[in-house]
């Protein structure tokens, strides 16, 4: 059980979106000025760790690609490979992309907002053709060989489903449930850590990287999620 | 003789040691504030022509890739998957590297300078493994698979030798002779466009993107620099 592996996951800040409340998805939105500083932060606590990488992911959404690229200027590694990948995208919110999700709520009651947001096996309904955003979203951010291409609207199982390929690629091996991932809201901005045995296997729990304050109120947040649920 | 295909190149602008005059090869140098200001440029004349891509190549110097994000971000095409590789850093300048270019040519005369700089044969003296900058440069910018990681110096034909395999692999047939290659020294941060027939070979000359007063200005240096070595 001693550590062969570490692995980063950094969740991306606030979008220009967040701060509208919409549905965001697919959609390209860019990091806020916040979201921005949350990336300088995740990237200071890296450095401060002297962490050093071999290899990046990253989805095909601008406001991830600039988180990384925040964090690799940060901690003077902008020589390290890079692959973007439309299977690490947010999930495909379908015909709500781009709708205020108060203004849903209203319409369509908040139990069916509840039910798209959070149902395992319901999507979201699709987006049309004549969709505001369809053409924008579908012509540029996945390659034409990617059922990325066609895609309309995802619930959270075909959102899952779709990241075991590069999972799998990456040699990650998942231990949580999919309940558990379901339950679990991680913090943004702040690298999350993971140590791996030589079988990829965890050897201890998740760590959140940074100052002593910031880490503690990332962890009080995790936990008041769970509690919260229960 | 259609265009098939179209190949952008361009030269990242000022870097920080270049304001100092210092020989700087694989010295990590960021860009001068000047040199993103040429970056910003670049993206906007490559946005203006409404230029798409499908894929991007960079060098793994911070100096090439904080070009090519500026020109992503400033095109909205952060999705491209890029690729590093040391094969297209600048030529390696060994024992020289962060030596000021006017006190070397006052202590080894400015003919054996010109040797070291334009030979084609003749490296720069190599990098001891006490210089300055040894530890800094072998050690995280390339892979250890690679023969960059040994590297200790290099003369413009080993240079050229070594972006061979790059060139195949990404399908571009080099027509210049190295003669012609070494003559010519192209404008930097201006997109320089090559349009390629279906066998990659070029049907009409290369041409600047931007505005007409920066095209002009390039193209007149560029032929200055023909004349002046005549």
């Amino acid at each position: 059980m001693t550590t062969a592996h570490k692995l980063v996951i950094v969740r991306h800040g606030e979008s220009e979106w967040n701060q509208y409340n919409k549905f965001c998805g697919w959609f390209d939105a860019d990091l806020s000025e916040k979201g921005l500083e949350e990336a300088k932060c995740g990237a200071k606590a890296i450095k401060d760790a002297g962490m050093k990488f071999d290899i990046c992911h990253t989805s095909v959404l601008k406001r991830a690609v600039k988180t990384l690229w925040t964090i690799l200027e940060g901690t003077d590694q902008m020589w390290l490979p890079v692959y973007r990948t439309w299977r690490l995208n947010e999930r495909h919110y379908g015909g709500l992309t781009g709708l205020n999700k108060a203004e849903t709520a209203e319409k369509h009651g908040e139990e069916q907002v509840k039910i798209w947001r959070r149902s395992f096996d319901i999507p979201p309904p699709p987006m049309e053709h004549d969709h505001a955003f369809h053409k924008i979203i579908s012509e540029v951010r996945v390659t034409k060989k990617t059922i990325g291409n066609t895609l309309r609207h995802e619930g959270l199982k075909s959102c899952s489903a779709r990241k075991v390929p590069l999972l799998k690629k990456a040699h990650i091996h998942a231990r949580m449930s999919d309940a558990a991932i379901m339950e679990l809201n991680l913090p943004t901005g702040i690298p999350i850590v993971y140590e791996l045995d030589a079988n990829l296997k965890p050897v201890k729990p998740m760590a959140f990287l940074g100052d002593a304050e910031t880490v503690k109120k990332a962890m009080e947040a995790v936990a008041a999620q769970g509690k919260a649920k229960k």
